[in-house]
């Protein structure tokens, strides 16, 4: 392995690191996918010491999802269409597309790795769980806004979308067919959250 | 390893055979876990040779599904309550109750196995999928005909359940708190199928 000598590299601030790293690992991800990533080729790759790595991030299962996250939308991110219907479309489209591309395929080797080890399974649940519901969260919000949807919506039910997505994920591969996303929008979230 | 000359044991028949081979198969999973599972310790077990194994299943995660869908209940064998809330409730909770088992186990195991490998994914999802869905058809077949859910029920609901008893399984770990499974069903089932 040819290493570069990061030192003598103009020196970058924390934002611009943390980007280059994301966008190196997540460039790994697609080449080599999640069993062929290490931490020494993201560092090269992203022109960088092992250690600046390490500093940020304990393992390549931490590494890992930081980039996969910060490849997915923020809650506060999610198109708004002016509907129910079409803001639960536009959502679940965008995460079936990032679970198509090297973020699936991150997510993919994470779990097959953390799922014996529970330690790290819970480090993953953190990390997995509360930005799916928050972003459902918004979504809800503002068509609680519009008269939509009730006001009084169980947590449990913004769930729902992100489990029914998970299991077509796994258990059904990707891509997502497109059909099968607008059937758990009509047959099962709309007529939930409008009842 | 000590083995045992099973051909000098008395012959047992196919269905015995199986029956032996599964209970070896599901009390090495609760010892070893799955990663400690091989065809040579569940053969010697069963007190049977391997080769009547492989005669059955070409592989480990052919032999484990095997025996864990042999412990799980049949379709028909959904308990009523006589009601759909209890229905479901009894459904779930037997659910969870085999999923904190070996059976459990098994899953992680063979998820964690199986989901870097496309052609492998393919089987686990054929052995998975139909099964969850036939139970919650029976259940909600009987609620159409108590007259509790309407008679025309998308078949993409019939999978909600069994998406968020996964979710749980899978990020949220075992034993599923039984809050959990009760908001399932109050939250989320009771009013997508009686709408």
């Amino acid at each position: 392995m040819t290493t570069t000598d990061h030192r003598k590299l103009p020196r970058r601030r924390g934002d611009e690191l943390t980007a280059a790293i994301f966008a190196a690992t997540l460039a790994e991800l697609a080449e080599v996918g999640y069993a062929g990533l290490t931490m020494e080729r993201v560092a090269e790759r992203a022109r960088t010491g092992k250690a600046s790595l390490y500093r940020r991030w304990s393992s390549r299962v931490e590494l890992v999802l930081a980039a996969v996250y910060s490849a997915w939308p923020e809650p506060d991110e999610a198109v708004d269409t002016g509907t129910l219907r079409g803001d639960l479309l536009a959502m679940l489209r965008h995460h079936a597309e990032v679970l198509a591309g090297p973020a699936g395929e991150a997510l993919r080797g994470l779990l097959g790795d953390v799922l014996a080890d529970e330690d790290r399974m819970v480090r993953l649940r953190r990390f997995s769980r509360a930005r799916g519901r928050r972003t459902m969260a918004e979504v809800i919000r503002r068509a609680v806004e519009r008269g939509e949807v009730p006001a009084e919506v169980p947590a449990r039910r913004l769930e729902v979308g992100q489990a029914m997505l998970r299991q077509q994920f796994l258990f059904g591969g990707t891509p997502i067919p497109d059909e099968v996303i607008v059937e758990i929008v009509d047959d099962v979230l709309v007529p939930l959250f409008t009842k």
